[in-house]
């Protein structure tokens, strides 16, 4: 059987987790707390970071997007890229622009510095710049959401792609700790709703961390 | 003509023009700043980074892995990809590696601090700690260049790939600042010589910053 490492409130692992549900794949869960840096897991993966995905057969693959595109490339139904070279490239930018923009302006911030700092008993206080500064950034990227889906039903265009699942992998993370202001991104609000309620989805939305409880609107459909 | 808009010490800029030069493809070049902001390269980008493809037609793409797929994608000749689905996760995990970790824990403190903060003339002074934490991670990093190539002649096999692109041009960045400890690494060494000798390499060797002149071993294929 197929095996996922991953970790509740890694917004990466979440994006491998969607793409396996929306391509309906089954897989043995093994919740992973990347920073014991357990020596088995290191030697899964060098830079000991979840997800790993173990296939059948038992080789390892890491780092999600490579995942994501190993998952899109050897199990096709459904795409969740589109078929045309540009295309594709506009999916792609999105996903970058929600790894790794979204991710450093605002996932480090808020769920970084408020929980996992806490969860990995990191000797450092919260930073509570930074914290503001995510706070702040996030209205910017809620705002870019409601923009393309002005255009859309989704955000690369009319079906689900890799674009989505990388964008709600990150919010549904500061979700969880309650922190998105949907009340002043009415688009975005309505984008998430969508997504939110496709069943690969489900698993996220029953996930339960020991001692940090979500809101109580985190599962619910119409929030 | 397709155009390039790109900075010269922005390691993402040069994988991409390492792959355009792999493939043989011609363009334009614009050298661009992007902390200055220019609303007319933030149209193109609403990222506002560097690297920024303008194929002909006009469609502009952004963000490096997205730029490089769609590269590979369009114009298969070499292929910097291989064709199994598990070896291209491969080549993707070791692509992840260098342009997120190698990044944030070597280019970013060595690069971002000693060079990008001048020539950006921000008012932040360059932060110590992390230059001296980047100085010292780099060698983990060259280390496993070298464990990597002891098993083939290139990163993930025995031709180069896109992932021999991504590693090369985020060292090549911090050779041109001279901080590469090439003598005590010489696995790593001999695999960067492999990579600098290549009629792709040129361009980036040629590579001349106005107030920040290279190092004399920069340029030299027999460093």
């Amino acid at each position: 059987m197929r095996s996922l490492y991953h970790h509740p409130l890694c917004p990466f692992s979440r994006k491998v987790r969607l793409v396996l549900a929306e391509k309906k794949l089954e897989f043995d869960e093994h919740v992973e707390r990347p920073w014991e840096c357990r020596p088995e897991f290191a030697a899964l993966n060098p830079a000991a970071e979840v997800p790993v995905l173990v296939e059948e057969g038992g080789t390892a693959l890491a780092d999600s997007t490579a995942i994501c595109e190993y998952l899109d490339e050897a199990f096709r139904e459904p795409p969740l890229l589109p078929a045309e070279p540009m295309a594709r490239a506009e999916v792609r930018r999105l996903v970058g622009w929600f790894d790794a923009k979204f991710h450093h302006e605002v996932t480090r911030g808020l769920l970084g510095e408020k929980v996992i700092k806490r969860l990995s008993q990191s000797r450092a206080e919260p930073d509570s710049r930074a914290i503001r500064a995510a706070f702040s950034a996030i209205h910017e990227h809620l705002d870019y959401i409601g923009w393309l889906t002005e255009r859309h039903s989704f955000l690369a265009g009319s079906s689900l792609s890799m674009a989505d699942i990388a964008a709600a992998a990150q919010l549904s993370c500061i979700d969880y700790i309650g922190d998105v202001p949907w009340d002043r991104h009415h688009g975005a609000k309505d984008w998430y709703a969508r997504v939110k309620s496709r069943p690969s989805f489900r698993a996220l939305l029953a996930d339960h961390l020991p001692g940090v409880p979500p809101p109580r609107h985190y599962a619910d459909l119409d929030f």
